[in-house]
């Protein structure tokens, strides 16, 4: 009888559980369509949960063999790991920099594991579960007794990495091989690995680091990721809560500064969603710039997506008006045409939306957000997909021909928490963007550059902006670390295209003082296709001097491309050297100035980045306008400039004073105006024409701007005369305070008036 | 009665001819295959004849429609032509150098008349025909009062360009143009053209201008092609036999020398004859080198063609062995990866076989030659046919499936008329292709740098020939014609990866000296695919030293990559300075050595080049080995040298004393070794590894050369010895002198017997 009572009431509660959960299922494919079906299944206590889910391997499974570009990644990742499993598990004792060995192994370790655990999934084969927990069982035995590493640089130094952040990389990655092969281990295993390892490991890079770990700060992002992620495979709500809220009762030392330079924690804040709230305009750009951003983004999104999947009631996704999904956007539209970052603050070039880190943001926001077509397009391109749900979604989305093209446009990136803190403006029309930075120090990878902007055609630099001065993981050149020439030449204002005055950095190149300021959008104006416009404040890079860039792309029918005007508009208290450079990368091809060149080459100066420059070559500058036109990989390019006989023109070239090499031997061309108080850089950059050296034709070398010329400059406004050698003039009016779309104005210039409504005239 | 007589007689008359024309076709047909239907034809005195023919045109429209390649080119030809006659005719007064409007212009019409004339011929249309016609009237009209250039820069001012050369380049062109208009023209029409311009145009650039036009050199083939192709049009036998032989008794000046400085007419040679017999080696290597051949090429194979179908008796394409067909051949075998012409001698950078003349060298070769099918790959890869009956043939090849890939593979090019003077040998393995040139002075563009070689990985340089210093076509560098510093820099020793002795170039840098000489092949060995060799030796470069270099590429299964070996053996009598430099791209990874860096630039010298490099540092060699890294483009390159603590090490960069900016700021490491009558320059050269800046993880970075050992040095032998990083030692023998493949040698080093046969010892 009470056996039969249970087993009924057993019957009852299964038929619920039933009810339950197709219901569920119905909400939500209603809600959101059919690719979400797995995430109701997914919370509960099952393995995998994390990043696979039990659902979910059982929807790729079905479709394996029929979804081309998930396919070829399964194929490919299932010939690396094979691979790697011939040769064998190599776990050794940590003593290398990045670079060394160890640390490439142990780096390597990690990326095989996650790889391993997601093909035991996804194809049901013991001999990667097996292997996975080989190489932990290793992990196990050398971790339980491992020192602290060796080596010493880092301010928070690791165990199996010199640094705690390596450490948590490789946490991030291997809780989900540990979920994969979670319910394949026996009881006691997974308690072996768990008091042994991963509890461990997790304090060790929090609680007993909390100078890395309870920060706001990329590195604190991949420690909070890394807790919570064991955390919720090992379902310990502690680890859980310090990763989402930082530790406990943590003490902090708010002076305390890190190896970079950056606080470790002023104001007290710490955990992942302080790591989301800090860091993520509105707008979704991250402080320190996309290339930090791209590196932070897989924690964030993996993390975030492990507690959609677990957590589903934070409703993750949805945290600060979504934007972890918003953030993806921007850094897409943070890359030139061949989808490489703009190097703003320290970055390394090349860095692309085709690193792996970029195929998880395209998928988890394709998936988790609002199926963007144009992601598809991405994916392609990256011809990989993540071997889970969301790559899934965007493999059927690729198959079922959604694809259409990412389009790029101008777009305004604000800065800080609240996006009040400056911003980056991009101007694109055709084939020329225009990166222009605006934005907040940008923590402790930030460089001294306010108003600064770098200029592509097509995703080659035109003006370029340097980037860090580093060589990511290279051993040979300082362990693959931030080089000093960092600090003292690509984060100085003069290794920019924007003002130095009197040979100083903004800010004095003081990071304190930079945290405490940042420049102050005037305008940001794309409505007209032909003429995009951004405009820029920044009154505390040089106290006492105001600083007003308004920099715009404009579209001219008598010219071939789209081209930039620049004006620097400077008030000052005082009387100032302005040094106003252009990073132009090529060969020089003529000027319409005479110059001299010097028998042997010196530094320009002797700090603040000026001893890095050689100058190769002077001159004085013309009365009005100034030409200069260079040659770069098959394009023809002119700068016109505004100038006056009493400014010097300097021909400079990186890599005075650098004793290993470390700095690329590029150009520049540099206007110097001395003991001026208030004054006007105006400038324009064509690009123009093309030389093929197949053909060995040159077409349209030559400039088609006549003449450039300032015909007021007032508080209020200032406007310029552009004459194209048709004999075209164009005018262009900015409006230098409280611009505003709506604001009417009626200007007289020689004898003529103008009126309009907006923030410029342009006519 | 006689009415009906002739009547009969003109039967058995049409029917013997028909007749003929059937045998003749059977002949050629069961001789050679259905391509070459039209020959005969071609060789009566109907037009078109000289690149097209009737029967060719015939059977292009035949089979319109369906030849892809041959589709899309004449497609892509008749939009270009459609929007030239949209545009209207110009043919301007002519005033300007390279680069400038009138030289652009009429150089452009050049073009367009040939292109107009073969769719007049293909399409039927006489919109062309009409156009070519008002076009070359336009020219009659100008050329009958047409004084000579005005600009006076040129030995051989032209009349519609600044140098006969393109006046030259525009007959060639242009009387194809004339011949596919031919019979649209009425006679009084063709008579007026040819009193008027044709003939008198001939004579400009040939009797007029003899310093031009009678002579050995690539200048005079463009003449002799013009006047001989205008000639086969006009069916005037005295210009074709002043093209084939030379003016009939023009007495030249022996000493005279052109722009370059090269003889106008050292030995009395003219005529195309003499120019195919002369400047190719039986080889058919170029004396110019592959640039030069490139353009030289065009009129070679053009008028050949022409010849071939108007005096077929001339058998051009097999005069000298068939050599224009070979040095097809042998100009594509000088390209690497990419297809791009190694920078022998003068030679722009980024030439490749993309070139229009290379359309036209592919599809003779293939046409006129054996159907190689590698010929179709590169003609797949060039996307273009030429619009003729070898274009039809290369098109149908493509359509049909016969393509192949080019193998280009280790080859060895002799150079002079006889191929005794010295020559060029490429030695290829995997994706490592190194160029070594022993070859003559190279007429007028010949460098001063004997027994040198570039370097290159998969078409990008590792260690890179500067090329010469001049922006072709560009006219704001000094006219788009040669800088002054092509002779300054370009062309002295220093600028070559080769040695210099005590400062000054090899034959001191004399044009006179350098082309009484030429180094020898010691021997070229490729039987073994791991193990690449050549070597020769230059005695005349500097009286009283001889210079013995030996170049291989080694395969050892222990390197991932193969690797170079090079050994320069020197012997003098006095003692003297060696530079040896490294001309290197890319940055600086480290060294085993410490170096220093000065503090402000100067040139190494005064003169001879020297005066054109800065020191950027410098170092004392290790004893025993020197080693350096680099890192280009994502790859890691390493040299080791043998050296010793007396040697200096110098860290140089180009562009010292540059007032116009015309040379690239380009590095090279360089070993310098004083006061030293006999010497080895021994080193390695290895390519490993790759970084990417997307993965940012560095692969291979490291050397896996551990020490390089001369351990025998005679008059008859060298070895050295090569230990890996695993430990194993490899040892390379190489004969000194009377190298032959039979020879047997015995030798004891260090207690040891070495028995071989052949010119080295490799294991």
């Amino acid at each position: 009888m009470r056996l039969n009572n249970k087993t009924q009431l057993f019957r009852i509660i299964t038929l619920l559980i039933i009810v339950t959960i197709i219901g569920c299922k119905e909400a939500s494919t209603n809600e959101q369509g059919d690719e979400k079906v797995d995430k109701i299944v997914s919370a509960n206590s099952d393995h995998p949960k994390l990043i696979l889910t039990k659902a979910g391997v059982e929807s790729i499974r079905k479709q394996l063999g029929n979804i081309p570009i998930f396919d070829n990644t399964l194929k490919a990742v299932q010939e690396e790991i094979d691979a790697e499993i011939a040769l064998g598990i190599d776990t050794p004792i940590p003593k290398d920099y990045s670079g060394g060995y160890t640390h490439v192994r142990h780096k390597r370790n990690m990326i095989v594991l996650q790889k391993a655990g997601v093909l035991y999934q996804i194809l049901n084969d013991e001999k990667y579960a097996k292997y996975v927990k080989d190489m932990l069982m290793q992990y196990e035995a050398m971790y339980k007794t491992l020192p602290v590493h060796p080596k010493t640089r880092s301010y928070a130094r690791g165990k199996l990495f010199w640094q705690c952040l390596n450490d948590s990389n490789w946490l991030v990655y291997v809780s989900q091989a540990y979920d994969c092969i979670y319910n394949y281990l026996t009881e006691e295993e997974r308690n072996k690995l768990e008091t042994n390892l991963f509890k461990p490991f997790a304090d060790f890079i929090s609680v007993d680091n909390p100078q890395f770990y309870q920060r706001v700060h990329n590195h604190s992002t991949w420690g909070n990721a890394a807790v919570g992620m064991i955390g919720l495979v090992m379902n310990d709500e502690e680890l859980i809560d310090r990763a989402l809220y930082g530790i406990k009762g943590a003490e902090m030392d708010k002076t305390a500064k890190d190896d970079d330079g950056g606080f470790i924690n002023k104001d007290g804040k710490a955990g992942f969603l302080a790591n989301i709230e800090e860091p993520f305009s509105p707008d979704g750009y991250y402080n320190e710039g996309p290339y930090y951003q791209r590196y932070a983004m897989y924690p964030f999104l993996v993390f975030a997506e492990g507690l959609h999947n677990v957590k589903p009631e934070l409703k993750i996704f949805e945290y600060k008006e979504g934007v972890l999904l918003k953030s993806i956007n921007a850094l897409l539209n943070l890359s030139d045409a061949d989808g490489e970052f703009f190097p703003l603050n320290d970055g390394q070039k090349g860095m692309s939306y085709y690193n792996d880190a970029l195929v998880t943001a395209v998928d988890i926001s394709y998936h988790f957000g609002a199926q963007d077509p144009g992601l598809l397009s991405i994916a392609e391109k990256q011809n990989k997909v993540l071997l889970d749900d969301s790559g899934l979604a965007v493999a059927l989305g690729i198959k079922n021909g959604k694809a259409k093209p990412f389009a790029k446009k101008s777009i305004n990136l604000s800065d800080g928490p609240d996006g009040k803190q400056g911003g980056v403006g991009i101007l694109r029309n055709e084939d020329i963007e225009l990166v222009f930075k605006y934005a907040a120090q940008g923590s402790s990878h930030g460089h001294y550059d306010k108003l600064s902007y770098s200029l592509y055609e097509n995703g080659e630099e035109i003006i370029q902006d340097y980037g860090l001065a580093r060589f990511v993981n290279i051993e040979q050149k300082g362990g693959g670390n931030y080089l000093k020439e960092n600090k003292t030449w690509a984060k100085q204002t003069i290794a920019h295209n924007t003002v130095t005055q009197n040979e100083t950095s903004h800010y004095n190149g003081d990071f304190e003082i930079g945290s405490k300021h940042n420049p102050e959008l005037n305008y940001f104006s794309t409505e007209n296709e032909s003429v995009q416009v951004v405009s820029a404040k920044e009154a505390n890079a040089y106290p006492g001097t105001e600083m007003l860039r308004t920099m715009a792309i404009i579209k001219d029918e008598d010219l071939e491309k789209p081209y930039v005007l620049d004006i620097m508009k400077l008030v000052s208290n005082k009387a100032n050297q302005y040094d106003f450079p252009y990073y132009f990368l090529g060969q020089v091809l003529n000027s319409n100035f005479e110059y001299k060149i010097p028998s042997t080459l010196k530094p320009l100066g002797d700090k603040n980045g000026y001893q890095h420059l050689y100058v190769e070559g002077s001159a004085k500058a013309n009365k009005d306008n100034t030409k200069f036109s260079w040659l770069n990989k098959g394009k023809f390019y002119t700068l016109t400039a505004v100038t006056n006989t009493n400014d010097e023109i300097l021909f400079t070239r990186i890599g005075a004073n650098d004793p290993a090499f470390n700095l690329r031997r590029e150009a520049a061309i540099m206007l110097r105006r001395k003991n001026t108080k208030n004054t006007l850089f105006v400038s324009t950059i064509e690009a123009h024409g093309s030389y093929s050296p197949v053909s060995e034709s040159a077409v349209n070398s030559n400039s088609s701007i006549k003449e450039l010329k300032v015909i007021l400059d007032t508080d209020q406004y200032t406007a310029i005369e552009i004459t194209n050698v048709k004999g075209n003039t164009k005018l262009f009016i900015t409006i230098n305070k409280n611009a505003s779309k709506e604001t009417k104005h009626t200007l007289k210039i020689n004898d003529k008036d103008y009126d309009w409504s907006g923030s410029y005239y342009f006519k």
